[in-house]
């Protein structure tokens, strides 16, 4: 079968009241839709995408040399099988990829949102998910899946809307940040915000962008994602040329590698946006958030929960995972948890794996 | 008794032909010593420092609120005991605290060295550093010792002058940087070299610095000094208001803990030393560099090793220090390693700890 790709944008006219208690009075929210929603509205799953992603999780445009993000993942019997299933994947509200955020004009000042646009959480992100239910009138996502801050919207969803949520997949995530996550996101940030095109922000007025900052953010980013062994692998210690160059540039293969990564992105992802994305893993904490209400919304759910690590994902341990296993446990909920053996680092959750692949499939076309 | 702290310089106007080929005709070294010197000339112990180090190592000036930075394990019946032993501590070539380096004037062209400095390598420093030998006429070094690029420093040593060292002591080090340690470092230096101030070197010239950039830097240093757990008990995620502020200030303890160590380090260290550190970690690769040779000159020495690594040390792990003790085994070294337990990270080298100092006073007191 086909995989039956459509963009579509959802326009919403309803204020959304933020967390922070500001208000976005209307917003748009690009998404993308694979497969085919079935008569009685119960074949639909939700994407939630991670910090860097975007709405394009499967199939290929005829420009592009590459496909979705998510491709080998979602499709004709693939794991997110869009033979039978009807899959919807957005673009986060705050991101730059088609959806409302700061790289959009506010209608307010007519001009670009850049600093204006407020600060979204993930509860605030679920709050707008919730529009694209309503738009298809759907009571309840048969799943919803994300890996990484993807991973905390599926976790985020079930606790937020007990009733919404069939099954969740919860992939490579944590139940809140620790300071040193935390402490990567603020250099990153600082990094940003220190070079000179940041202009508080408002860079798109001033018709430049702070790439390099963004760059150095991406750069440092990618240490995160990929694990030790997994350079070693790839990189080792190999020279980009034959012999040592005994100057400042490129000396080893792994530099050429980030100084390229950086500089793709910085000139190609909003900063304020990657900025909005940090700020909302920093903030995540259910568990906090919900305090003593979170055992009746978990009991009010019967949600079955699949969670997944990678073993050596060192941005999001398997004992992360695993502390957001106990928690549902300990709320008397059904899961199941899975340590995937693989040297991918975080970034193992967008790779091929055929026992990653393998329990994806089996938790999906199970009952 | 006293610690007789003396301050020199050594002014070595010999030159210095670099591992790069290129010569250093005249330098001095900043160098501090405590103890003093037997009859014998048998006593004598070198200290080699670590990236951000300097000579002052132990010892407090009455203008200092701090004392030096390894005062805990220098002085009278510490473990490395100034009552029977004469300790040298150098400012490394390139540094940027009275040796000569980057910020003192080149001779040649009466401007700041800035970018034309040469890289140094650790062979290149063993090399400048034999001239403290020769200036106290000492054949033997009774210790080497040093932690982190220092450990490098001590290890290489070994190597380099297989007769220099009777006891060499290397902690928290690493044979070789993997990928993942070359990468920070590489995004430590882009961050340095995307600050508007960097004048491709020759800021000092004109009268600026790239604090911002070397702030950076050091912040990511930070992060990879201490450890998740450390960070944990220190930081948490403890705010630094009563509440959240929905911004982009600090919000969380660990990023005013991170930008106000970044700004301090960024105002007050060398940025193009600190460049030149970097490179000296990345290129070090005594093993490859001596290929086979090397069983020669280890078989040379009748030196005695002390590897220590630290639990939580992810700079440089156990399992490093382990590579090191291996290499050492396999050429029929006497050697002993321990690996401490210890929350504090690659720093733990510089905490106070009972067992560390327990192991480190019994080597050193032993025969």
């Amino acid at each position: 079968m086909d995989l039956n790709l459509k963009t579509s944008v959802l326009n919403v006219q309803e204020p959304l009241v933020l967390k922070s208690g500001k208000t976005i009075k209307k917003y748009e929210l690009t998404y993308e839709t694979y497969g085919k929603l079935n008569e009685n509205k119960d074949n639909a799953v939700l994407i939630c995408h991670a910090l860097s992603g975007n709405h394009h999780a499967a199939g290929k445009y005829d420009d592009e040399e590459k496909p979705g993000w998510w491709d080998n993942m979602i499709g004709p019997n693939k794991p997110i099988n869009t033979d039978n299933l009807f899959v919807v994947s957005l673009n986060n509200l705050g991101g730059c990829h088609g959806s409302t955020g700061p790289k959009s004009i506010n209608p307010e000042t007519k001009k670009y949102y850049g600093s204006d646009f407020p600060i979204v959480t993930v509860e605030d992100w679920i709050n707008s998910q919730k529009k694209l239910m309503e738009e298809f009138k759907i009571s309840k996502w048969k799943f919803v899946i994300g890996g990484s801050l993807g991973g905390m919207q599926a976790f985020q969803w079930t606790i937020q809307y007990p009733d919404c949520v069939d099954k969740c997949i919860v992939i490579a995530a944590a139940p809140k940040l620790t300071a040193q996550n935390i402490a990567f996101n603020e250099v990153a940030r600082q990094a940003i915000m220190k070079d000179p095109n940041w202009c508080e922000g408002y860079y798109l007025e001033k018709n430049v962008i702070p790439n390099q900052g963004l760059a150095l953010a991406r750069m440092l980013g990618h240490i995160t994602y990929l694990s030790d062994d997994s350079m070693k692998e790839k990189f080792g210690r190999d020279l980009q040329k034959q012999k040592l160059n005994f100057n400042f540039d490129v000396e080893f293969q792994i530099e050429s590698y980030l100084r390229y990564q950086g500089e793709k992105f910085g000139n190609s992802f909003d900063a304020n946006t990657y900025l909005l994305m940090t700020k909302s893993l920093d903030y995540f904490d259910p568990v906090k958030d919900f305090g003593s209400t979170l055992k009746d919304r978990l009991k009010k759910n019967n949600s079955k929960y699949l969670v997944i690590s990678f073993t050596s994902d060192w941005r999001f341990p398997p004992s992360r995972s695993r502390e957001i296993m106990r928690i549902l446990i300990e709320n008397n909920k059904d899961v199941s948890y899975s340590e995937i053996d693989s040297s991918g680092g975080h970034d193992a959750f967008l790779m091929e794996n055929e026992d990653y692949f393998e329990i994806m499939r089996n938790f999906i076309s199970g009952d």
